[in-house]
């Protein structure tokens, strides 16, 4: 019986939207008042969706202290109230959402490969940038014939 | 890198369900109160799902730009503060929100066909019809026997 | 054509979580707060997604009148405002939520057997226990290389 | 002890805004879209706030039988899934929520002075018409100079 | 400049609504389904509104630090995952929303008289028992002429 | 007939709370993680609450066109997708929400004295910074005894 978790997670970060290799202009044209020199911010909603088999002596398919204690550690302690642009990661890539969803899940796939979630199983990572927008990688609401 | 983009637009929008195949009193057993001759409404909230690489440049699945003109040209401008039995698609199908999510899907592949997303994908279109129930077309969380 | 619909259903219950297999040290180790042996409760959201093909003549992907019926009979009314350690299942079974999705789908898939949903088919049934934590069964968005 | 209770009812309905004592040219400039002459619709939210006092043996402000009883007869009958410019009320007013905010505190004022919410009284009436859009009467959190 | 300050926490509790006073039937008139012998529970989200002058150095109206302290101790550590008719308070007391909701304030009340929140003041406490159900004491958007 | 309307718009925008006057030790007792040097971010949504007559003839407490340019002209085109520290009032004014929301409250005065919203009249400004927490000026849910 292999059943899901989701977890939300909340950070309040600040970014600037800018590439390096690109000029003020296609700046601009990139990111347009996301560029803005001196940054803005959101409130981000990271959900953390696991999967794995219900444990049929906790009924449980992820021990919740396990996973917030990962996902604190590696995710919310690092990113919470900070300026993404600060991150050495992101000094070669843009700290778009998307880019943030990346990273989150590499981190927390390596923290996963560590044991630190027991037996589960990281699906996926979808950050929620605002009311309106949201990002997830891997794993998405997609299925085509042949997919993969 | 594939990752996903959900992005939400909002309709106000009046409909009546009424099939003309149907007799009066199977309109009323199949559509209800839904059936009452001079209609009435809901906010939608139309959810557009696209896919695609993240751009190694811009750190983006799809430029918000495009996005929003595609939608807003498509769906919002032609929907928004509208009867939806006013339109011509629905004349001959009842306009449910199962069918408004068909025709939004319809209307979007179009418009994505023809490169107003650039290299993004349409995955999927999701539509609230109130708090308690949503429509999503063509892909749900469906996954079939076998496919683990 | 084939599209999804999902409708949410809302129950107030208790639980305590206690595994009889398990000392009272495994049990305040694997439970924590929610071992406390008076119970506590939660508003629970459940979400029945659905599928099927859109029908040509009434527009819809199943009869929401025989949809509320089913999930009234068989789910709200048995479990709503209960404590869901007093059921005979959860007297062997821990009543998490992993396993109140179970149970919810289970009781759900023999009445859809039963044809209660017509054509409709029974696709995942999604338990939200806190504004922060949700689970579902059997499908999520998860998706192995191979598949289909 | 005088305590408020809050307690949501949901509508969904269609309007047109249209002022006959206008010409077509003002009634645009007016009413914008929403003087489309097909209509367009709403799910409305409507909270009914009622006080009193903490009754010593129940505990409670207001009998919640009672309560749904009234605003379900008074409100919810009347108006789910109709068009509003289709009642006697609104031939001679503008169907604005505005309006239907004070009708929706006539019909309910006058159901309470006929008892039906034994000694809780009405205190005030918000609803929602969009995620972003609300209206209150007769009260509201306003407080003029000097009122401290 | 006096500006006001609502900060929401979080508790998950069970409780039977039952009074001694009454007869069996009696109860079940007065609390329905709430009557349940073996109880039923709720996410209660607890809404603590505190009012005070902006600090001209600081900016803020009240150290959320303090705040969080004062509330998590008296309030959320209290109430979190119980059943509220284990405390003495609901021996005598229906544990209604309401009946909470005064005594949350009572408790918070009392710690702002022994200053655990400098010079803010506690305005109200509002409780959100389900989506659609909330409390609020002992202020609420009520004012009438000559009102208290 | 005297009703209200709030409209929420939405902000997106970075913040450093940093008080000159006060030692680094004293800055980090006071903000916290929110004196970080690079800042932060929050998705700020600003609720204005407009009070008014309903016109007899359009059935509106306030044109919403007037009311949208009004608020976007003032408050979200100056500071969506800005750093609130560039403004020259957080200079001299740490930018906590508090001191925004005054600041907000004052613009939007200033531009309803000019005639702005036509008769209605503006009554408070609440802005929620993240999903827990709201502010609000000037007006909130307190009453006094004599109030009125």
């Amino acid at each position: 019986m292999r059943a899901y978790l989701g977890r939300r997670y909340r950070l309040s970060a600040s970014h600037r939207l800018h590439a390096e290799s690109l000029s003020e202009a296609e700046n601009r044209a990139a990111f347009g008042k996301c560029n803005n020199p001196f940054g803005h911010g959101h409130n981000y909603v990271v959900e953390v969706i696991v999967g794995g088999e219900v444990d049929s002596v906790t009924g449980m398919v992820c021990d919740l202290v396990k996973l917030d204690a990962c996902v604190n550690t590696e995710i919310v302690e690092r990113f919470d109230h900070t300026n993404l642009n600060t991150f050495e990661r992101f000094e070669k890539e843009v700290p778009t959402t998307e880019n943030l969803n990346l990273e989150v899940y590499r981190l927390l796939s390596h923290a996963v490969d560590r044991g630190a979630l027991g037996k589960a199983e990281l699906v996926s990572v979808r950050i929620e940038e605002t009311s309106n927008n949201s990002f997830e990688y891997p794993v998405a609401r997609e299925r085509k014939a042949g997919a993969e």
